[in-house]
């Protein structure tokens, strides 16, 4: 089936602001095709090392693409963006950036893997391949006030959302808060553990083809969405390795679980802690398993085997 | 395949205490098969009304089946659990309990569901039937220290740990605490979503037959296990709607999600905030989506939509 795409767009910009001029406008039910750059914005490229996530320069993060306004978008109505096809290119990148993730305080030294990505895949070390599931992990709107913001939070925008399960044939469900809606797209994920806990992902360019639609006086709080969910947890038939962590803070409970998956990686396997944290990041899932039982949490993370030859 | 079943238990008791005196003693390799009481301990039962919630005992829940000694068992050990079998009988309950519950400032009235298990569904309302799934809520040791502990929270020697991908097929692994061990289970769930966010799942009482083993000298820092993953969700053709909540504290994040769950359910289907509070406890998931994106961290909450007719 060939798509009718509307426009083809890869100018991008890296505030969230609603005075930004659109690279277009589109009426509902049309197609456009966004460029993306990866979320450093050519700070690290292929066969760069490992000293450049020391300098990397946050002001930059993230590139994304648009904006793109919707005819007849208000506030108080509900912007859809459905993911029709996202296609990576043949890198990516994951890093471990001093100062930033949810283990932050245990990783001082930086730590980069440059992914080549091929067949649906992308292998770690021998023995170890990440099946590629792609998605957007910043998509958001311009924010109702004036000025400008940065990209690294989530917000009632949307924005640096990092849900992995935004892949092909999942449609966003966003809050329009300034006419037009004012939408832009980045962070392109090649894949990604729920929680993303080192920070990043694997990090790549892609080109992405969404179909927007509006539905007019229809207001959600903040974002929702429609997902098939992961072809790739459906298709595991290995089973998962979990550990957990308890806590009074759900914080420090996925602090604790991630900790103890690191010690378990690097036990049972050929890894360093940092190549074990940044395989938490792209491959291990964080749920919540209670969140009842007072005074203690608990989240498990859950290790996919079937990455494991 | 015939079980070799050791022995089969069925006394209970509602204290974690390492001078309970172990109902069996059994080497590592051996099976047992336990009986379960449901949570409240006859507190509810068939046909009871929704009152018996206003004046429900906690000081006898969990009712637990055991303990058990392994043979063997040494602090510094870690016990193997596997669960070969669950069966679940022909009711189950769910509650939203007064004070207890993620939205316990919300829902200030009792809820009381009376299910009817059969041929694997229960069903919640004409159009909605939850596949079953069953699974023991509380599974733990013995503690350390001398004395009785509550089984209302998790702790290190595990316990009420809520964990639904601890079905047929999975093996917990626990740190031993106190010579033999001396495990017991109960509080046995046949539905329950990730995060269980109003306190109760489908409870019921159930047979349950484990198989134990021991490693000798590997030590494990807190609970972890191995999963084949929840069969329900592999099955579901039909994907998700998801809700998400947003928040500098994960805690909060996972109650903006559910709350925004109970929104959506209250306002695309027949169903009361109660119920769908409820609903929310028995069938939607809470991920974690990211937990790095500083300073807000973000929580989706997973409605399967196979589960609407």
């Amino acid at each position: 089936m060939t798509l009718d795409i509307k426009y083809r767009l890869h100018q991008t910009h890296c505030r969230w602001d609603n005075s930004l001029e659109p690279l277009a406008t589109v009426e509902p039910g049309e197609i456009v095709e966004l460029a993306t750059k990866e979320a450093s914005d050519g700070q690290i490229r292929p066969g760069c090392g490992t000293d450049a996530l020391n300098t990397l320069d946050f002001s930059v993060i993230h590139p994304i693409t648009g904006p793109v306004a919707v005819v007849g978008a208000q506030p108080g109505d509900t912007l859809e963006v459905e993911v029709l096809d996202i296609r990576a290119q043949e890198w990516g990148w994951t890093g471990i950036i001093p100062g930033f993730g949810l283990l932050a305080d245990e990783f001082a030294e930086p730590y980069l893997k440059l992914w080549d990505l091929q067949d649906g895949y992308a292998t770690f070390k021998p023995g170890i391949r990440i099946p590629l599931e792609p998605f957007c992990g910043v998509m958001g709107v311009a924010p109702a006030e004036p000025g400008s913001l940065d990209t690294i939070p989530p917000r009632l925008n949307g924005g640096n959302i990092d849900i992995k399960q935004l892949v092909k044939g999942s449609k966003l469900l966003l809050p329009v808060l300034y006419p037009g809606a004012l939408f832009s797209l980045g962070d392109t994920h090649a894949a990604q553990g729920d929680g993303e806990v080192c920070g990043t992902a694997i990090e790549g360019p892609m080109t992405v083809t969404v179909r927007f639609g509006l539905h007019k006086g229809v207001s959600i709080p903040e974002l929702q969405y429609t997902t098939p969910g992961s072809a790739v947890e459906k298709a595991n038939k290995k089973g998962y390795y979990v550990t957990t962590g308890h806590s009074p803070d759900l914080f420090e409970a996925a602090r604790k679980a991630t900790l103890h998956m690191i010690t378990h990686l690097t036990k049972h396997y050929d890894l360093t802690r940092h190549e074990a944290y940044a395989l938490c990041s792209v491959a291990v899932d964080l749920r919540v398993s209670e969140v009842v039982d007072a005074p203690n949490w608990l989240i498990s993370a859950f290790l996919p085997l079937d990455k494991f030859e």
